[in-house]
């Protein structure tokens, strides 16, 4: 039987993209159906009914849910092509330490910055740079942050570029300037065409980030 | 080279627990250091810096931070007994959703339960219930989450167990009149001695955390 897969998303979701690079990287062709997050179609609400969140892999009618669990999951299945996640079980857990540094810092410090003002705002855009200089740190010299290919972390990662236009403009920094390996390291992601092809433009983020805090009235 | 393991941890951890409760699975000696929390040694400090926290697997020198992937290193080093994951990709998957699912939610509203009062306490109950009604619904009528066997998700919800005493006596409410699947659950897991012989006395556990109250004015 031919895989059928089926991927849940929405486009600007940085959770959705690791899930589009990590089917790009292992070149699995699957059906994408945006969903509307206001209006959110009974398919997705019947595979994902505790969270009832995107993204959503369903593979040959069964769903797995949470990216990076939906990464680790793509890793397993078609193991024979393009790896993710490093074969050394020490390895492994470290990837797996970063990758879980990433969704436990930089989503909440976004909040942070995004929802909050004054002294607060200020706050955040200081634990933004620490949170980003800890990751400059981790990359060091090497070209990716799984060595000298793309692997897990990186791909945990690189969808927060396409919305780094949006948090400098909101957030009235530069991220360059405080850190200087981050945009690099990402340029250089860029590169490779399964991470190219799936990252929105960042004007297109920012445009949706707009409407969204107009319409909810933080604009 | 004989493995050297070192774990540090600290007793009423329900994290450490699980690292423990792993370790006894795949029957690997280890050394145990408790830490002080209010004092953290220069090894802890020294072998994750970046959270600082407790447990820390040291295994020929070198660390493995955060519960679950300590857990998931431990299957992949030790992969020729006691599996602690599924084989299957799938059921892989399914028992990091559902690790996860614990992770985010138990902790979370034990902390409301705690740290709040009137509504908002009545509230987190609420929450306490709902939360563990959608894991007794996933556990169904097999006698472990895993299935006939303890798993990962057995194994990464247990250790809450021997808490149950203090969030009763505390919360003011009764698991089992609401929950009546989990106590049952939790004493088949108890029946394992890796489980029994780790998990510290509810009243001990208890007694900790009335003198954590006292220190921090909430008793």
């Amino acid at each position: 039987m031919a895989d059928e897969v089926v991927l849940l998303d929405f486009w600007p979701s940085m959770f959705g993209m690791r899930v589009r690079i990590a089917l790009a990287e292992k070149g699995i062709k699957y059906e994408y159906k945006d969903e509307d997050l206001r209006n959110k179609s009974p398919l997705l609400l019947e595979m994902n009914p505790i969270h009832k969140k995107i993204p959503v892999l369903i593979h040959n009618g069964k769903p797995v849910c949470e990216s990076l669990i939906i990464v680790q999951y793509i890793d397993e299945v078609w193991k024979d092509r393009c790896p993710l996640l490093p074969i050394d079980p020490y390895q492994r857990a470290h990837s797996r330490f970063w990758a879980d540094f990433v969704d436990n810092k930089v989503i909440e410090v976004l909040r942070k910055i995004w929802t909050t003002k004054g002294e607060e705002k200020e706050a955040g855009k200081k634990e933004f740079f620490e949170i980003f200089k800890i990751l400059e740190r981790e990359l060091g010299d090497k070209p990716y942050f799984g060595g000298e290919t793309f692997g897990f972390v990186d791909l945990s990662l690189i969808p927060y570029y396409s919305w780094f236009y949006a948090i400098e403009t909101l957030g009235e920094f530069d991220i360059k300037a405080e850190c200087p390996k981050i945009v690099p390291w990402a340029k250089r992601c860029l590169q490779k065409e399964t991470v190219a092809k799936t990252l929105p433009d960042q004007k297109k983020v920012y445009e949706y980030v707009e409407q969204m805090r107009k319409r909810f009235g933080n604009g």
